[in-house]
């Protein structure tokens, strides 16, 4: 099925491509067009609509259809998500120290004109089984095409519960389908699990450095971040915690990654995750676990979750599809122990229902048994990518940078000589084609302004080791300015 | 691509269907099963475990595997939900009083083995353009498979966008691809709105009889509803409206469906409209205008939205393909006026993005100008029905039920005699496998108790004809054992 309108957008397109009509050329009237191609002039006004919404062509009022700039854009659908805002969104460097805005301005970050975006959020697009969660989609889309016409209803589908159940049990977490519910990505799971265990006002304490979203998320829910530090390679300080929680009355969660904290990328040993989990039961508060990255360990073993022990339901377990197998489909779960009715409660009102299509697609793929040879695939070019990386850190950045090696995941989180303020480094790493994200944005102090985190989820290549090479001049540049040199 | 546990799975599938393995029948084991089909164990074990979610076949400890009471349960997608939970859940009916337990009671009857699900939120399935939506989804994921492992990022897909404006704009509504975000649906959208304008503790506003998610929703962001009478065929009061902002210093924002509320069905007229604006516009609050029924007038003319008078950013418009395009898809849209930009950051640290797929899938169906004549299309359906169930209702209801007939949707508000509780009739209806939704759900206070709900958004046939003659014979059943006949 293939629209004439389409036919015709295809066959325009091809011809500002081939420079038949330049950028900034006026292109024919809908009735001229339409009468060279034979079409009504409605197709050619849904063409020239369908165009403009790909950023092909602009519309000038009273003057017609012209080409718009269109190699400043590319047109893969990753790319369409700007194409219709004409100018990608300026970003404001100063507004990614704040919380309200940083999320804003690392998407303004992803709008820019990058060919090296090391602030991405998952790994490269062909890491992922794409091909074969897509023939699983048409598949379904062909056989059940009245699905679309059923308002979902429930917590998740079960076949998909089942397949996360078999999966969650692998690694020590015994969950029956009523504990388990579907969320919009991990995102809400940890929203909900935030509104459900505490109150505007309310204190939970996070691991630092932080997830920027995760305090942008806490600020918007009226609720206070304390910040408690991470021992690099083992994760938050239980010394550290056991302060806060003896000197803060009013803390009602702890929320952390216990498996690959991000941007650490450090696990805790079992010994602490065991610690961790007294302390939270003595102090009779919640743990928010995070566990999207505890897929992707780097060693053959699966790292267990803090919630496999836990036996009296202070374990808020959150989990997600979108870093270890299919990023675009925004799913999530959540297991909330002691909470979970109101957790359910709380995502019900607040959103209903998760889309089922990518749910179903999700579970015949578990259930086909292809996520462990996918799993294993991932982790052996995540590790082959290690070495690889810390090589050309230790080669091209100055002296004085610290690299933290992880134990899983993809952050490389490195710390800069003292002095460099890794927001300008990104300003000038942004005029170069390269983005990554800076330091300021994990914790609501400045304390992390010399550090910068790094995405190395990607092929190692020449454009990566090219794009490294380049941060660490700028780097260098920016210290010998700092001398005065 | 049909994974060969699949193919076993749907060998066995029709062995127990063919009644070759009765119910409650043990299954043969793994192993001799793989060797009876000459396929590895693993096989065998991935086909039960399918199956397992399915619920057609169940494990016993230590036992094996057993053919489950697959009958009790329909094998489509739609009940694939409740089919890993064993049982479906029972429905507790006074909880159908407490805000909190509203919507997961409503789920649990629709758990239930229905025939007449007059409870639900969308009109029959084969009213919608799932075909078509099919085909451009396949097309999609045949041609763009990649687009699966692309973390997204933004306010919604471009084209998407510019398919909503084109629309939006033929009703009146004048916006630009950054005043517009999308939302898991516009129940989201509604959460992040109230977010917004309110904090725990202020007062909104909503119309009474008010659809009870929002009321849930309201509760469980520590707000306050203050119910404000509707005047049946009119909307909500606005003497009554008024007289409440004069009562009320804390109210923060009006909640309401100027077009086709639900439940009553009704329009405001264009004059109430504007009234209606002048007020908010007055007390300098927010207008949250809730429109997901605009697109399902009976009439020909789609009526505007208050939205489209709206000079000063006081109305935050939401919209949602739920109702009249795609029920699965669970996308919604806002537009947020002068809050906008703190609705997208609440937006953003609650789900970060709405999926891409079902956005692109919407904006391609919009794009394709097919709309219009799906919407002709349903209203035609919808205004067939009427007449047929009005009549049906007037035969078969006792005297003294009165009937608010729509102007949109597929809603049919019924006031029984005072004495009727429809919570009472709605047991006695599920026993006979027919749901609706008592009126008590629609307000805190219990003055719908004698009222109901129907979704009348079905084809006229025998089953609905039946479904009203037994729900009529049930309430004279209730008021002769009143009358203590």
């Amino acid at each position: 099925m293939q629209h004439s309108y389409r036919q015709l957008a295809d066959h325009l397109m091809h011809e500002i491509k081939a420079g038949n009509y330049q950028v900034g050329e006026r292109l024919p009237s809908v009735r001229a067009y339409a009468g060279a191609h034979e079409v009504s002039a409605s197709t050619v006004i849904r063409c020239y609509r369908y165009l403009e919404g790909l950023g092909m062509v602009t519309a000038r009022s009273k003057s017609g259809m012209y080409v718009a700039d269109w190699k400043a854009q590319n047109l893969s659908r990753k790319d369409q998500r700007q194409a219709n805002e004409s100018k990608p969104p300026a970003v404001e460097y100063d507004k990614l120290m704040s919380h309200q805005h940083r999320m804003m301005q690392l998407y303004a970050l992803t709008a820019q004109p990058l060919h090296l975006g090391l602030h991405l959020a998952s790994a490269a697009p062909q890491w992922y089984p794409c091909e074969a969660l897509a023939k699983i989609g048409q598949r379904l889309l062909r056989h059940d095409a009245q699905a679309i016409g059923v308002y979902p209803t429930g917590t998740g589908l079960p076949v998909l519960k089942s397949a996360l159940i078999h999966h969650l049990a692998s690694f020590g977490v015994d969950l029956q389908a009523q504990d388990l519910l579907i969320t919009n990505g991990s995102t809400e799971a940890l929203s909900v699990a935030l509104r459900a265990v505490a109150q505007a006002g309310d204190a939970v304490i996070v691991e630092s450095p932080v997830y920027f979203g995760l305090l942008q998320m806490i600020e918007n829910l009226g609720l206070k971040a304390l910040e408690v530090p991470c021992v690099a390679g083992a994760g938050i300080s239980l010394e550290a915690l056991e302060y806060a929680l003896e000197h803060h009355a009013g803390v009602k969660a702890i929320v952390a990654m216990p498996n690959f904290q991000n941007p650490l990328g450090c696990a805790m040993s079992e010994k602490n995750k065991r610690r961790l989990l007294k302390l939270v039961e003595h102090y009779d508060i919640a743990l928010i676990e995070d566990d999207v990255f505890g897929d992707l360990s780097h060693e053959a073993e699966r790292p267990q979750p803090v919630k496999a022990w836990d036996r009296h339901g202070h374990v808020i377990y959150c989990g997600s599809c979108s870093k270890s197998m299919a990023p675009a489909f925004r799913l999530g779960w959540i297991a909330g122990g002691r909470y979970h009715a109101r957790i359910a409660a709380l995502k019900l009102s607040h959103s209903l229902v998760t889309p089922l299509f990518e749910q179903a697609v999700l579970a015949e793929f578990l259930h086909s048994g292809a996520l462990p040879s996918h799993l294993r695939k991932l982790r052996e070019r995540l590790v082959a990518n290690i070495p690889l990386v810390l090589a050309a850190v230790r080669r091209y950045f100055p002296a004085g940078t610290l690299v933290i090696s992880p134990a899983g995941g993809w952050w490389l989180w490195l710390e800069l000589p003292e002095k460099v303020d890794s927001l300008a480094l990104l300003r000038l790493a942004v005029s170069e084609g390269i983005a990554f994200t800076p330091g300021v944005m994990f914790s609501n102090s400045a304390k992390y302004a010399h550090f910068m985190r790094l995405n190395i989820g990607r092929p190692w290549d020449r454009e990566l080791e090219q794009g490294i090479k380049i941060l660490g001049q700028l780097v260098a540049q920016l210290m010998y300015s700092l001398a005065g040199l």
